[in-house]
């Protein structure tokens, strides 16, 4: 999608550090982390955002989450424990308009969510 | 799950206000809502967190996902926004050792997300 910063990321028109791609996804390391751990998971098809997913994407929508949890244990979060967020438009906080599903970990996450 | 108080919920051993239930899964309001629309999205099957689920629940996650977003839309939220969050483990904040996603609207949500 022209204009859109995670299609670049994902074309290698702007660099990010990644940490793990495949046929579907990508991830890389959030430029203004909240946690030490602060990871975006982003299918590589631009999907704006959740309120645009359909039934059809239930299937790519479940190994996001499971590609999700498969990096948190990589990074060595399972034993302490760690937050998946994603945000859907304006009062969600949506910075970018390209799915992205935040994971967080490596200290005590507090609630309030934001 | 003996012992746990969502598949109580579940079982209807302890009330809950419930917007919604199907076959996999069941939405119920947050007894301590943290915005003014606050539901937990939680599947009838005892899943301890997101570290447990494996290859085979891509789809249920899937699914999981789908009907949160649909659950999200009838509450109105489309238009402003919203935020999903799911805790695992003690740092990630879970309160109730079964898997459950949080629904977060109503209010300009902030960062970061706790």
């Amino acid at each position: 999608m022209p204009g859109c910063i995670f299609c670049d990321i994902v074309a290698g028109r702007i660099p990010a550090t990644e940490l793990y791609r495949d046929e579907d996804f990508l991830a890389f390391r959030d430029i203004d982390p909240q946690a030490p751990v602060h990871i975006l998971l982003i299918p590589l098809r631009h999907i704006p955002g959740l309120s645009d997913l359909t039934p059809d994407d239930a299937d790519l929508t479940g190994r996001l989450i499971l590609t999700a949890t498969g990096i948190a244990a990589d990074q060595g979060l399972d034993d302490a424990g760690y937050r998946f967020v994603v945000n859907c438009g304006r009062q969600g906080g949506q910075a970018v308009d390209h799915l992205h599903l935040h994971i967080l970990g490596g200290r005590q996450m507090q609630w309030p969510p934001g």
